[in-house]
């Protein structure tokens, strides 16, 4: 696994995740990647919630960077990559679920119930 | 339960609860508040990532205002306050531990072993 030499601000494994993934964007790439079968830079874009190119850029990057995504060209002139999960990666999905079902109970609802285990509205995220 | 006017970016409550918890601090504060026995606002400020002040008193006046903390004066002239988690902030619980659980794993472990229940090193956090 990818380990890079970084010195962590705390010895305590919540701050240390949050100085990778602690920001409004991070888990939305995970969270498109794990459920949404998105893969492409332009896919990601396009989610709801238009996470501008240069941020996502710059979080596939960091993601990269950590190990818990990787990459494959899966065209030439122009080179196009196809963005995956590693195990490192997947391995957020619990966390995901506690987001999202905090999420639903505490801040209105949203369009996927989780106790339900499906899409409670009309269009797709 | 408080319930504030706002204007969600999307439909998915893991992005909603972004909004809120979506950067590398607010999520230490529910910690503090949660397990360490940290009230005031002192006390915040003395965990080992060192919050800023102004940052602190940012992030305790947006869990007020989502209705994940609660505060009383516990002294006047001057006024002082003690924070307390609410309902909606203690169901964070669940989330915090999944974010430590992966940390542990994933970021070369900390202070704190999920898996043995118990602090692994030295001093406290």
């Amino acid at each position: 696994m990818t380990q890079i030499e970084h010195e962590f601000r705390s010895r305590c494994s919540i701050a240390r995740s949050l100085e990778i993934l602690g920001d409004k964007w991070t888990l939305l790439v995970v969270r498109d990647l794990l459920w949404h079968g998105k893969h492409t830079f332009q896919e990601l874009q396009n989610s709801e919630e238009h996470l501008p190119p240069n941020l996502l850029s710059q979080r596939l990057k960091r993601l990269m960077d950590w190990g818990l995504v990787e990459r494959e060209a899966y065209q030439d002139r122009p080179v196009r990559y196809r963005y995956m999960l590693t195990e490192r990666g997947r391995a957020l999905e619990p966390t995901l679920l506690g987001i999202m079902n905090w999420g639903h109970s505490h801040l209105g609802g949203g369009l996927f119930d989780p106790t339900l285990g499906k899409t409670v509205a009309g269009s797709s995220v």
